[in-house]
């Protein structure tokens, strides 16, 4: 079995890459090599029996992208993008990476020709939807983006589900909610404060947030959004019919909620770090995202997520504290 | 007042610019030229007082697109597509041609930059919605494609509603019902036949009838289409948001229905020519098609459709008439 991992060294991706060496298999054949390539090249220690292929490029070059897909791999992981921020910011740049990368991929898959079919998952966000919404969004509510993002999200779960129809390839987008607790610095995603408010209190620093505590959000965790993966790489996907793009199941918490669970797992002193200082352009973004979901769909074909706000936090202390 | 139309050979392209030279006024401007363009060079007689320029190409090409957009048209009414049939036959043509074409357009005219931002009018299609269905397709029901056709659309939506809220252009799309009574011969789209069963018979011949009686399917004229058009290109579009697109109003009616209106205006020798002949490729893609929708957002905004069938085909055979 041979893996590629685009989008190899961002946070999902490192993540994937050591679950999938973790667990040596995957959908009940040996994993022989995983190709990781990113826009900076991944940093992966190979372990005894898998064959580790590091390599940097731009997803947006259709060469490359061909030269990845040559080497057929038979599971395909697609989690490269631009985050929302800059994406809006750069309109060129989102469109060169988030759109025509997936592109690029999928001629490449489909110049491979009829003997070749591999599963591909996408990683899709529920920044594809955009106000106004049902109270809880459900699976045949329309797309509507309100980014740059999300419309390029958007097109690209179109064109996959088309590719699919085809016979092209066989994929599963997956739109991940919101991923909390994500470690390290905060990013140019717009949702990037939502992780600031755990992660920085509980490091000791202070952390501003920019919206009103009653804001209500659809989250999950790292642990999640790589367990959403695992599935997709290999559920049946039969069931999905013509549809293979899923909102992934998470927790709808508010701002309230999130520091409420912080104060109970880390006490007063931790929660007490968080500052509000209101910023205009992020509420408007945040405004127009969605805030609830029925996944019922991804529920019924056997996606599962967190169970409460406190475990997320918990999970990421604990991640911390094994990486020292 | 400048009007670009691309697509101004087809059957609803002609129309309009006969509409818009009757009108000789769009928005309470005078039209004083009509850059008219197709895959074919359209044909029109240019009146008194308005410039016609025609011209063919191929809009899949960007240098080409470019230079019609470089005159500076304040209305562009983007008609031009390969239909159903032909871009599930052949798929790189359909991208090329459907998405290709629509991304060149609203590429060129953001390259004009700040200072330009002219009104375009898209003509998507029901194509977008595939089955399963609600039994009358709301306004905030997913587009989930079953053609490439309908995906290509479906993009182009999304793009269009992305530059519109990014002030690049100021876009609406229509979603436009099956056009009947297309004249002239029969083409490849695959709903030709809801055509081909009122104007073969009434010409004479015998018409074909590749699926059951019980069909439903969403109508509208040709004249209704134009009427779409000519409100898309001159409504307030403050009202509707970052949403640009509209499933237009229609007439749901059952294959039944439309032979019995048939009857009713032209008689039992007329609608006993049409012939029974099932083809399963034909049922299977009708199948996947919409039937009924509620489309009372396009409604309270001020579009309006035919009101029966027969008025449908009492119109058709006056259009007829008049052409000789």
């Amino acid at each position: 079995m041979r893996i590629l991992v685009l989008g190899a060294a961002g946070m999902v991706g490192r993540r994937l890459i050591d679950r999938l060496l973790a667990e040596k298999t995957i959908a009940g054949e040996t994993i022989g090599a995983i190709d990781a390539f990113d826009v900076v090249e991944p940093q992966i220690a190979a372990p005894e029996g898998v064959e580790i292929h590091s390599s940097a490029g731009d997803i947006a070059d259709a060469a490359t992208v061909k030269a990845l897909v040559a080497k057929r791999p038979d599971m395909i992981f697609h989690l490269a993008a631009i985050v929302s921020g800059e994406a809006e910011a750069d309109f060129d740049k989102g469109y060169r990476i988030n759109q025509e990368g997936m592109s690029h991929l999928l001629e490449a898959i489909r110049a491979e020709g009829e003997n070749y079919r591999p599963r591909l998952v996408f990683t899709s966000s529920i920044a594809v939807f955009g106000a106004p919404f049902e109270e809880k969004i459900t699976d045949t509510f329309l797309a509507a983006p309100l980014t740059s993002y999300g419309t390029q999200k958007a097109i690209c779960e179109l064109l996959l589900n088309d590719y699919s129809r085809k016979g092209f390839v066989d994929g599963v987008g997956i739109r991940l909610p919101t991923i909390v607790v994500r470690p390290g610095k905060p990013n140019k995603a717009a949702s990037s404060f939502f992780s600031g408010i755990i992660r920085e209190p509980l490091a000791g620093e202070e952390a501003i947030l920019p919206v009103a505590d009653d804001v209500r959000h659809w989250v999950a965790s790292p642990a999640s959004a790589v367990g959403f993966l695992m599935h997709a790489a290999t559920m049946d996907t039969d069931v999905l019919g013509a549809r293979r793009c899923l909102t992934m199941p998470g927790l709808s918490v508010t701002i309230a909620e999130m520091i409420e669970a912080l104060r109970e797992v880390a006490g007063d002193a931790v929660a007490n770090r968080i500052r509000r200082e209101p910023d205009a352009v992020i509420e408007k973004i945040v405004a127009g995202w969605p805030r609830d979901f029925d996944a019922g769909r991804a529920e019924s074909v056997g996606f599962s997520a967190d169970k409460s706000f406190s475990d997320i936090i918990r999970a990421h202390i604990a991640d911390e504290a094994a990486r020292g």
